[in-house]
């Protein structure tokens, strides 16, 4: 995570500020839970909450950390500093540090999850927009970079369109894996804590109990939530690798959008690169790095080890903030992408009607020519467009043997773009619901 | 994949003929759907089905292959040879390659989801067996691989299940996200061949149609699907490095089941390695690798390039089998393994009660004793346990700066390991809805 | 590792036969040592080598361990049904099952590092004749696949070479790292054999001695060998991209080998697909996804663990294969690769002179012109230019302004080529050490 | 990278104040080289160089660039503002923006390179004092986690050494790999400069003149370079994973430094954690997770793309500087392990000599009992040990059968310690050079 490639409300669910706020959530509702309980008394909890709207003091935690070497403690101190250690002296009864340390992770991510989520419905509505935009404009497709036949733009955002729509249910998933919460003590048995005091933080702060915990919230949990984080990255690689590709000089079927007044733009009219695409494709390899060692923390030892936590504390905020960053990114690139239609069709004529030759093949076995004749006919006609530049419907038309089998009309039809085009509405149907 | 590490019935579904098998019902249900909508006539279609109950001659088709140098064109000519040319010519009509490749991938890749769910839910079995029968089995719970407070080995039991019960869910979401196939041509436009027919393919193949494909199926499934499976290892070697530290010579509180036979186990009794557990956790490793290259997989040129299949004929069966034998494998482990409840007690008063030091100091101060005066107290206490062998609770129950605050039988409460275990049921209620 | 991506070579170093061979080398030379010390008699060594040219019986082997559940011992008591058990029962003497497993498969990947090195050689050979060949067939350099400047296709082989040429370093320090052996015994302490035995048994099987093991050779150095074959998969897929995007419809630059009667070429002249290429990029995932498995392997616990093994038997062979069938693939690709020096030129001309546009600029204000007067007549020619369809420099010497500043020669001057090849043949000298 | 896990010589290379001071030498040097050349006025090359002891204002730096949106342009806009237009005017002349940044780039990956050189030779300075500190302090070996053979503490230390000292010579590899650096221009072909000034530069800066680049130094370097460092950081793994092991309360054979003063050791001495060397765990997945996207990056398009920067702009830091802690840290631990020699005897006794059962089962048969007999007589006396707590040695003295093959004598030196100690010191001559 560098300034770079960061946005500031991401960034903001993973400042020390924020970090300290929802510790201190947990642990006054926590208090509340144990004061319902009988356990502490009801003033102390109150009075805990007199925090609610305090500033904590990073620089100062961090002194106190300084010296105790615990992070926690260190906030519990400063905690006492600002409610009184006589209100603070019930917090965190019965609670060990990874209560607080897990359960608030959990909240962070969930809370990017949720970042993340709009993000992806922006894109999603760029995507349709443009869509339907180009829903009809027709450009050939490929397969192995190499022309085959027909299709549209519009397909091509639609198809796009219907990735992120899946990576919006696996982020969905993701969250509702990660937005639980565990209060359960050293071991995970609630021997110095009544189970409903989790029910009831975990209630207050949008979590659910964590069933089954150790010390620590399962790690599967979190190598499932980044492994779909990484999954998301791949989806924003293949659209960027898109981009690239329609922007290269000999293809220039897109360009990134390029601001006016951007230096060398009209110098050098040629020379736009795809530069955010690029990026784009950069930073998926970043977020998908944290796939890996988030798989390799799931086998923690016995009830826990802390090995997990210096892998977190890195790919927790620099993963979501990449993606986030990444996803904005793209939803600009897509909404302002500027699309050329002639620039398509020419490229699509570039061997002058060769891409149709397969439905030319095709034509002729169907009016009863052989195999091998109508083969041989596409052949010889083809061969001329290749190595002499010529047309392939206007030799087609001439060569007595291909009319003896199709009318001119017949082999008019074969070079129709509305073949190629017919079931649009039905794709469309099927991915929005509407074309 | 290798022999070593492979079970049967999914290695089947990666055979030659499985694929050839299920290339030829696609294309059959593919012929019903034209005849249906009068492309080809009905008798040819009829026709394709006496090969139903044929068997494919592989090395016949590898024949084929060697020559045109493309495995559906050579299937295609193979099965000509089965029902005959006439029949066989309007096969795969205005289908590419790609339509029977990537719906037969899938339909592979769903069947090897429903082995492994199999495979998870005797897993899941076992373990909660164990659970229930270990479920006041007292044994030290651990952090940091340190002693900490009492838990139950039927609570670490408990917790591989929930691990596992979220795996299930986890792989049935990843065999939804693959079961999909796409009859939709070169570039997926639909132009020769009419949605309909996939439509009907995939009804009878148990397959939901892809709502937007290229010529191939969208990869982000794939790596979605390869994703789930990195989770599922990533438990297994959780689980596999639990009861290889229980094994550990010193800790000896479990240990794989050792078959009356097996030589050296009764000469050299202290000589049982965790070897299958030290296997799966290798094996985890395996699964794990294929999920970055099925990511690399999504970014694919256009509307297709090739690259991605040489690494799916890879890790599909590689994974599929390697996941399939492992999880067997552990589930074997956890039938048998052979605990050691003793062992477990002993482990636990290693140092004769010092693990309850936290409770006692806890005690002291609720009884009113300043923070630092009981830390005082059980650091004198302990450190006489520690260093000169001495028993903690006697040692305390002999200390009169102790007995003023605490009498006896509250110091012998500390001490009553019904104190951990009182939320047992309440977890297991939570875990297995009932306890 | 898949027949279809292996050649006969690398797979035969990974068969059973082979490995059962190298065992008996080890064992036998391992007796030739222990009998020079005198731990065994003479002559049972040298009965030993009785076997030197049987063929071991893989499926005797096999059923052999089907019972003892053990390959080593399975291995020695099929050798004892060769060689007899009188002279069978002083083989293995003090060793360890490791002693063997490891040292083989330090030969086998040190074998294997020999044929990958035979195949960059090759590859190098094939890179440097066609870099030669083109060294001065102009084509545009790109940036971002955008049209920057001048290069030659010389220097595309060239830098491909260099990049070969640094693998070749790598594989060899790859080698030296692998290429060690041990006989230390169960913990590597040589309690129950003497040091001198494994530098016989090394000295004879062309390796170093370990110079320090636990019972297994440490796992550093296989990391290490599959990290350097990882990076030789990344450049492989570099050169294959670079393939890719020449044979692009649009760039047309260069394509794969074509034979004259491979189906569907001369009817659809357009659609010869870079297949192999693509499929090198997909095996170069496939090698690269060796790399993390083998560093986790790393860690074993103590003395040993059994984790490392799994993984090894697959990524062993499979890693080792895929590379050398890649490297085989590519040198055949680069071999016979199809070069269009006319579509090199055509694309450099694509906007008419526009690429020479920064130097226009340069030439103006090192003639004078201030910044932004000079920026102005550029940007008002090349507008011509690109909206249209104008020649860049015709435009320039009919622009009074241009050539106010630069004679029509100084002009000319600017569109000559020479000017970007004028350092080839320093660059060549660098790489090849000729021109 | 994050602040608790950095240390500041190595957060220094990658400050924007270090970044700027290598461009400003660079572009200094490169302006020297083309006065030489006559390219640009002596006067002017020696004027840029008044800025050598300037502080770059980084903040005004980021106000050019928010604005020019290009970062080298910024920086030579400010350095413009320190040595005057006049002698500016002629900086960067020929270069493009990457001959700056990818040399600067390894010139920072050298001398990061250097202090992890730096950090290793601390750390096995501390490995190979505590090997010889510990030569002949005898532990158990164990394979499996179980026990096996004894071995001696300075033997783990000793391979860890070898080990680390592989890893030097992998990092001086890697140092080597990627000291180059590039003046080439914007395609690599030195159209719009000459090589004599990148081999200025180069020479001036402790570089090789890449012999051949395009716009940027080919990728293949650094992803060697973080190759290396990710099986350093597995080395890493391997050590403290076995301090973990060692400071397991089973086990207790070591313990990492505990101050006096830090809180809760003595109240709890039982619960001292290994937290560093778990830290060190998480802290190699850091390490690890830079290498595949250093591997992807090495296939960009034709002579660049920029999709390699986002990744590097975030593992060229993350990744040495996590390294650098990490090994610094690892030195530590290290250097101040506690290590004790009593637990190791009293683990090595804990099945009463049951470990020496090999070695008797082995002189049975060498005292002509047959393997049958053999087995059977160390088994019974085995059961004894292992079952009823008696004492293995003790167990066999007293046996007739026992007693009748081996004289008293014979089972005594059977549990002599010196027999696994007798080569150490020959190992250590091996790995030290001395013993």
């Amino acid at each position: 995570m560098i300034p770079r490639y960061s946005r500031p409300d991401m960034v903001a669910i993973w400042s020390p500020e924020q970090k300290f706020r929802i510790w201190f959530e947990i642990e006054a509702h926590a208090c509340d839970a144990q004061a319902a309980l009988g356990v502490i008394p009801k003033d102390n909890a109150a009075a805990v909450w007199t925090a609610k709207d305090a500033e904590f003091d990073v620089a100062r935690i961090d002194e106190i950390e300084a010296v105790t070497k615990h992070d926690v403690i260190a906030f519990l101190t400063h905690l006492s500093e600002i409610v009184g250690s006589d209100a603070a002296r019930f917090v965190h009864q019965g609670m060990t540090s990874s209560d607080v340390l897990d359960t608030c992770f959990n909240i962070q991510l969930t809370r990017a999850a949720d970042i993340l989520l709009a993000d992806v419905d922006a894109l999603l509505a760029a995507l349709r927009r443009r869509a339907f935009e180009h829903k009809e404009t027709v450009r050939i497709g490929r397969s192995h970079g190499i022309h085959a036949e027909p299709t549209t733009m519009g397909l091509t955002f639609a198809r796009f369109y219907a990735e992120m729509d899946r990576n919006k249910q696996r982020l969905l998933a993701a969250r509702d894996e990660i937005a639980t919460g565990a209060i359960s003590g050293a071991v995970g048995t609630f021997a110095n804590i009544d189970p409903s005091v989790e029910e009831h933080v975990c209630a207050k702060l949008g979590l659910k109990p964590e069933p089954i915990s150790t010390q620590v919230i399962p790690r599967d949990r979190h190598a499932a939530f980044f492994a779909a984080l990484g999954v998301v990255a791949s989806s924003i690689e293949n659209i960027a690798t898109e981009i690239r590709h329609m922007q290269r000089t000999e293809v220039l079927e897109a360009e990134e959008f390029f601001s006016k007044g951007q230096k060398g733009s009209s110098a050098m009219p040629h020379k736009r690169n795809p530069v955010l695409s690029e990026n784009l494709t950069g930073l998926a390899r970043l977020v998908r790095m944290a796939v890996v060692p988030a798989m390799e923390n799931v086998a923690l030892w016995h009830e826990r080890d802390i090995s997990h936590s210096s892998v977190e504390r890195n790919i927790g905020p620099d993963a979501t903030v990449t993606l986030d960053f990444a996803l904005a990114r793209l939803t600009q690139v897509v909404d302002k992408l500027v699309v050329y239609p002639q620039h398509m069709l020419d490229n699509m004529h570039k061997f002058r009607g060769l891409v149709m030759s397969q439905r030319v093949l095709l034509a002729l076995t169907q009016a009863g020519v052989s195999r091998e004749d109508a083969y041989a006919l596409v052949q010889r006609n083809a061969m001329k467009v290749w190595e002499d530049g010529k047309d392939f419907k206007t030799e087609l038309l001439g060569d007595p043997d291909v009319t003896a089998a199709l009318s001119p009309a017949q082999i008019e039809e074969k070079f129709d773009l509305g073949y190629h085009t017919k079931h649009v509405d039905t794709i469309f149907t099927r991915v929005f619901g509407e074309s």
